[in-house]
């Protein structure tokens, strides 16, 4: 475009709402939705060509991406049946950290949206139970932009 | 107290980690945190002596109390068979809305923290598949302050 | 067929494993694989015509098709990135019970099958929190055959 | 006992159910009685010493107690704001199985009850995403009788 935007590569992630993903109010229990934008943050890895955290994990010690911070806005409820879009982007990579956000739709309804702050954790060498932050790899960045 | 600084009231719910609630980095599965502020919402105001939303709804229309939008942030990972205690209080009333805020501790260590914006919801009269916000009700806050 | 055998109306649905549905040892969480048969049991309904339970609730009462029984058998482990089908049917009808068959593969691989046992509930008149099983409405299980 | 019965050792471990666990029906979603019979499984196994599996895959090997197959009974509703109490005990033990009985009570009303066949799992030595079934080891069954 003239005006120099580009936007970011974004990935699209189809669900179909359950009956066993809704409440006693029928509509859906909403750490779901926060559970399919961790679906989407995965699969936009994924469809950029990054192999599944259990290759990653034997090859680069890479175990995911866990979470700092999430912040969600939900905008209407959905229910069973209907079949709803999570369109994920990332739209900030920082030396240690980057943030995703994920748009969920229902046709052109939008029914919630949020971003994730996340960071690339390897196994601590001397503690294996410890979970360690490194940088952003590069080659992972690239794959994705 | 003298310097004018009113406490509110905390509601303390205690969670135990279970194998199931973790992902396979061994550590728990995010939107299980979220769960469990849920349910420490919910908790809060049946120790205020408000019925569980079941009765409500018979009595007043009111199903629950939807989400308009969460933040949450999180500092330390935790993993099954660890005992965690969630801390929770309405940090602020308004006339339509209500910020609840959650704090996830384990022994000393903070393991997240979050807010939940929620608003008082019924079913719509004329169309029961739909949910309509009200205004907080007044005896509700005051049972709950 | 010339031997009499007919073989009962089958439903296909298709689940995308998750890394949320899979648990510390890296494989499925299994009550997931109970959750995917529900979610097929629904779907084979749906499939069959018959309108979504908070549909048939208003119309004639019926909040669904709870389970008296489950038997499940597990035959492989999955994880996330795979796909499954949960293949569906009803394989025997009774009067007041019906039982259902799933079947989940992985590609020509089974994971595990099970059935479940389930009735066709509504909501008692006099007191709408209990539940109270009905016969086999026939027009349901004639679209359904 | 004079008359040669010997009760099995029993661990009751207690569930409040919460709104999320509940389905539009307003009733607990059954997968979720199968989840706390799992944690109840586990919950057996740490009462009777034997250390967490993330403990025992390190000096072991073993990863836990994967299922071979459940069967469970589904006897009366349960819903929000309940307590229950999931009576877990071994009822079988074989050479390379064992199975665990399961009963939850609300008060003195049975909700459910089944029973899991379960194996003691360790990694592959050759390739580590692939698990073994192991027999039964001595010290454990043991511990646990």
């Amino acid at each position: 475009m003239s005006d120099g935007l580009i936007k970011p590569r974004t990935h699209i992630h189809r669900v179909r709402v359950e009956f066993g993903d809704c409440d006693p109010a029928g509509i859906v229990f909403f750490p779901n939705f926060n559970r399919w934008m961790d679906q989407s943050s995965l699969h936009f890895f994924v469809s950029c060509g990054i192999p599944p955290w259990r290759e990653l994990v034997k090859t680069r010690g890479i175990i995911g991406t866990p979470l700092l911070e999430i912040h969600t806005r939900f905008v209407k409820s959905a229910t069973y049946g209907e079949e709803l879009e999570v369109h994920t982007c990332v739209e900030e990579w920082h030396r240690k950290t980057f943030r995703q956000r994920h748009i969920i739709k229902r046709g052109e309804d939008l029914i919630c949206e949020g971003t994730e702050l996340r960071v690339f954790c390897v196994r601590d060498a001397e503690n294996p139970d410890r979970l360690r932050s490194i940088e952003v790899p590069e080659d992972i960045r690239a794959a994705c932009s």
